[in-house]
Parts: C-alpha cells; structure tokens; sequence
C-alpha cells in the first residue's frame, strides 16, 4: 500500500500555471505528499488519446497509487465528479468516458464526489475543477481517508463502445487510438487477439493503403523506411517504421481503423 | 510554515541542461529539499507573462515556501539579485520589474543577495545566475537560513506600470497579459472591478474588433465557436472561445488593450 | 554519498507514457526513490544532443547519484546495456556511443547489465529497455544495490571518436554539438583550450561565413543583433548573438565545423 503517491494527467501543458496550482492544492492538503506527472500533453480534450496513456502507464505504479486525471471538456456542464478503485489503483477525475476506456468497461468500485469537506472550496471555479476538487480530493485519498467518506457509492462510470476492438472468425477490427512523438502507431487491438487470431504468415494487417504480411519481433526486423507490425511494449498491435514516421509515411491518423483479416492461399 | 519547498519558474525550457543544473545546486545546498517546477515555458524574455503564471500559481502554496524566478533579459549587467517576503510567499531571482507585476507594487521585506557564503561560488557565470547565485540562495532560504542573513535590506522593489489597469467612471482600460495553450485570452482586470463598474447588462467589452455583451457564467453557456467573457479560475477578466481559440479567432495577442464601458441606451 | 537520487535524460518526449513508466518501473524497486528529470527533449536519437546535455547536469549533482540516459536508436539490436562509475557519479543505460561522449573517452568502472535479478522482467520487451532494464536497475543502484552485482565486469565503453576537437599550433577545430532554445551555439571546444591558444585581440572565431574577432565577457557586451563569442555557462566556447537567435542568424546548424586561428598581422 502506498497511498502517498499520487499521478497526474491532463491535457493543460506545462507553459501555464494550471498544473502548479493542482499541486499547491494538494501539498496545501499534505504537505508530504508525492506526485509524479504522467503527461500534461494530452492534446486538448482527447480522452482517447488520454486514456491510452494512463491506461498504459496506472498499472505500472504500486498498489494505492492515486491517479489524477483531468481531461475535461465538459467542465461547468453536469458530469460527475468521481473517485474509484481498479485493480488496485484509484483513480480521480471528471466520469467523462474516459475511465472507461482506461477499465475496458470493467466493474469498479466508486463514489461521487459531493462531501465538500475534501473540496478546496466550497464554491469551486466553474472553470477549474482540477484545482478546487479532483486535486484536494487526490490528495486526501492518498493521506488516508476512505472512498466511502468522499461521497455517495455509484453504480458503475459511464460506458465507452470505443473501448475495445470488434473481432469474429472473419477478422479483428480495431483502430489507431493515440501516435507517439516518433510517428508509432498504437492500436487498441491486444496482442493475445492478434495471436490467437492465427498464424502469423497469414495474418494481413491493413493500415491506410498498405497491407503488412505478419508481425515482425522489433522494429529493426525490416529495413530502413519500411513499416512494420509488431506487438509493442504496451502488449497491443503497433505498427512502425524502421528509423522513420509511420503516421507520416502511411498517412494514417488517430482514430483510422486497422483490421487484421487471415489470408490462407498467399505464401 | 513549509520551509523546504522550492517552486521554479523560468523561461529556460525543458529541452536543455539549465533547469537540471539549478536542481542540482539546490540539492547539493540540501539533499532533502522538494522541487516543484510551476513552468519553464515563459516566453523567452517575456516578463508580463511569466509574472501573470508566478502570481496565480505561488499563493496557492503553502505559507513559506520559496519561490525561484528566473526571466532575466538583463543577466551580466546591474539589475539587483533580490530575495523577498510577501503575504507569507518568499520570492528570489533577479529584480527586473517581474517581481513588480507579482505583487502588484505592494510593500514587501526584501534583500539584496550580496552575502557570498550562500551562492554556489564567489565567481559566478556571467550568464548563470540561476545555477550559481539564485538557486542555492533559495535552496538555503528553504533550508532556514533568515532573508537578513543574505545581504542588506532593500527599500523596495523596482515599480512595474503595467502593474495595474486604468479605471474611472467612464470605463476600465487594462490589457491581454498572458494567452494560454487553449487560446484563452486572460486579463489584468480584477472581477471587483469589473462586478463594481455597473450591471452586467449594461457591460460591453472591446476585443480587437469585437464587442462582447456582458458576462456569461461559463464558456458552455454560448454557442460552440462563440467568443464569451467571463470570470475566469484566476479571478480576473477572461476571454474565451467555446470549443475553440479566441485568439485566433479575434485576433488578439499578448499587450492587445481591453475595454470595459457601460452602455444605458441598448436593451 | 546520495544513493537515493535518479536523474532521467531520453529523447521519450513526455507527451506519452514512456517516462512514467519507467518512473513507476523505479518506484515499484524502492518507494521511496527520488528522480529529477534533466531533459526528456533530446531530439530523436541524437546522441550528441543528449551527451552535451547530460554531461553539463550531471557532475552538478551530489557524489553517488545515479544518472538513467536513455537514447537509444538500436534498442532491440547487440549493443551492450552498462551501468558504470566516472567522477563519482553513477550512469546506467545502453552502451552505443553517448556515454564516450559524457565521459570524453576517459576510463571509467563498468559492468554489463546481465542480472535478470534487477530487471522488471526476465522478458523484457523488445522496443522498452528503459521500463525493463535501466529503470528498475538505477533503482537498484540508487538503493544501495553495488555495481558488481549487477553484472560482469567491462573493460571500457564503446569510444567516440567525436568526444574532443582536434588541435594542434595552427588552430583548433571543434563543432556546434548543441544549439539551445534560444538558438545559442554550444561547441565542445573548452575554455582552456581558447585561452592557452594565444592573446585574445588575435583569436579569430569562424562560424559558418562569418568571422568573430576575441572573446567578448558576456551577450551583452555587443550590440543587439549582433554576433558574439564568449566562454557560456557550460565552460566551453559559446555563440550568441545579443536578444537575437545565432543558429538563424549565421545560418548554422548542429554538427558545424568551428575553427579558432591567431591572426597576428590585424589590429
């Protein structure tokens, strides 16, 4: 159990004052608190993008870690302000969609945040929940108070059908949910998916206009300027190009679907 | 009192070794000293803005805590390195007007850093004050040391004029000082004055070519793509798009002039 | 002795997950670890960016910090993963040519990383050394785990011909190894290397088309707008130019030849 810890993702930058201020709320709680930032880059109003992030990132952290995530597009309309539990970790936050996509829709075990006596303020900017509420709560969730004394139980977070891949016997239908800084494509496809699916030499992966023969084991397997597809350290389907920018190089863009169908007369 | 917490802001960027090498000379002053970075993308230089992030973010910390600010256009020639108290917030860096903009021209206990004993080496870099005189000063402040003992007092601060906006009866003249990641264009016009100045019906606010009517509670509550002014999380006066750039949109950037003014005849 | 500081130097970017996972990689090896971020905006795979850098932060630090350098363009290829003692501070990462860049090919106290022991993973992903290997073996490092037990003993690291300029009674010739945000010229030529060459009325700097007479104390002591050489915050030969970007200005770009001759005859 380490709840000292906790995380922080949003998609505020790091050139203003907003992340600052979510920390001075939370060592104004605690003054012992740690926090580490898992990225403040999530481009504005991304929950997919954010998702795949945290989701990739949470479960790396000790057990009662507390995860931070404020991704907000709707700040000051009426989505729930939530706090939950899930495999072990907590997470805080706007219940938006993007929780679910971090849970692939699992079960959790969360509250709504409606005691004010966690909040900053009483009367909380209508602009700014990360400071006046999702921060202070985070930071008393990891000094020791319980989920239950933070508000009234919930019955489950918003659903999100963005959540996982579509796949039949005919083949997998997934999508690229985020690109990393070198241009990688990241899917939302599994690798036990794509491995179970077939063997590898019939596997087809179609992505923008180019279609990959099989999974190669790293980047380095295919030459200079060409893509790849392999399982990626975040265990999905990942495709690449080798020293080069594959979102660039296959005009491919977040959101794009990739498909994985079987071909059995090619060889 | 949280005397070993240090924030940092500065115009250095992340992408080089200079924020690293200010860290370091605080923890070599004191192994045990906490870091919080507020942000190190000010604009190069740019002393409004990096004064507006300093003093929305610095009084939300606890009382004590240190900060270390580093926007220093004149770094080799004479300005004064200072440290500070004020409203229970101790500031050091050079004293080149931004600190002005922080504390609106108000009264603060301040000292000229001439005590050598306290900075990294008795010759510093003429380029790197930060590393060699302004980070361990702040790393020995936030370790104990008294402000007396690091140099003789100071009567005051350099003044700033653009400290505060004009007002009368006829209106309110401020100007846009900071614009962030979002396009969100923030004001130093303070919500009293603007709550004071007459009924929000009445308000009609000048941006670049437009003439916004009033304040609406939040950005939700105009259409998409529509320029609101409202009472933003800073507490001062706000320009924003909902769902998009007022700065793009209105074409409005840092220094533009903003007008307040009352309109009796249209209803 | 500080054995419980990490330092992290990528070009991961931190717009992704990849440097928070190798955060709670370490965190996960020790609970109370404490890591300071020198830079994860190296560009991609520039490991002359990253060694200039990393080697200006890191003797800054404590004796017995542990320094996790990760720029790794053949992850997933032969090259050794180390982790070795110079100067009194420790570095882990893999061994591909940057670190002979940090250490100017001096000899240092190494061992190749071959104890699965410390690793996250006995399997460690293909593309993710940073979260399997290097992480959670700085951890180990920085936990007081020693050297030798992390495995085999190396003879030296892999040497860079690129570590030092050439020199000899005609002139030096070194290069532009990094360009800072404000477009400032770093090269690798040391101060003492400019000021044993002769009287500075007679050095001549050549930079890209344009020839710089003597070292100037500080930016400002030239015009704005205008170019000048001076010894930087780093101790090595620097080019600036007064408020002004150098690397736009002269046209120069990283990896520029910079020469140093006397001429006797002007005046």
């Amino acid at each position: 159990m380490s709840r000292s810890l906790v995380t922080l993702t949003t998609d505020f930058g790091t050139s203003d004052y907003y992340v600052a201020a979510m920390k001075a709320a939370m060592l104004s709680v605690n003054h012992n608190i740690r926090m580490v930032d898992i990225t403040h880059e999530v481009k504005a109003q991304d929950l997919l993008g954010g998702a795949w992030i945290l989701k990739h990132a949470a479960y790396l952290f000790p057990v009662g870690t507390v995860h931070l995530a404020v991704v907000d597009p709707g700040v000051g309309t009426d989505r729930r302000p939530v706090a939950f539990r899930h495999r072990g970790q907590y997470f805080v936050g706007p219940d938006n969609g993007m929780f679910a996509l971090v849970t692939d829709n699992e079960e959790v075990e969360g509250v709504e945040l409606r005691n004010l006596e966690f909040w900053r303020t009483s009367e909380p900017s209508s602009t700014f929940h990360g400071r006046d509420i999702f921060a202070p709560v985070a930071a008393h969730l990891a000094s020791g108070v319980r989920l239950e004394e933070l508000g009234p139980a919930i019955s489950g977070l918003q659903v999100s059908h963005w959540a996982v891949p579509a796949s039949d016997k005919h083949g997998i239908q997934g999508w690229v949910v985020h690109i990393d800084r070198f241009g990688n494509l990241m899917t939302n496809i599994p690798s036990e998916l794509v491995r179970n699916f077939g063997p590898n030499e019939e596997l087809r992966i179609y992505v923008g206009t180019h279609i990959l023969r099989g999974l190669v084991p790293t980047y380095g397997s295919v030459s200079e300027g060409e893509p790849a597809a392999l399982i990626g350290s975040s265990d999905t389907l990942e495709i690449a190009v080798n020293k080069g920018n594959a979102a660039e190089l296959l005009g491919v863009y977040q959101g794009a679907a990739i498909s994985v169908i079987r071909d059995k007369v090619a060889q």
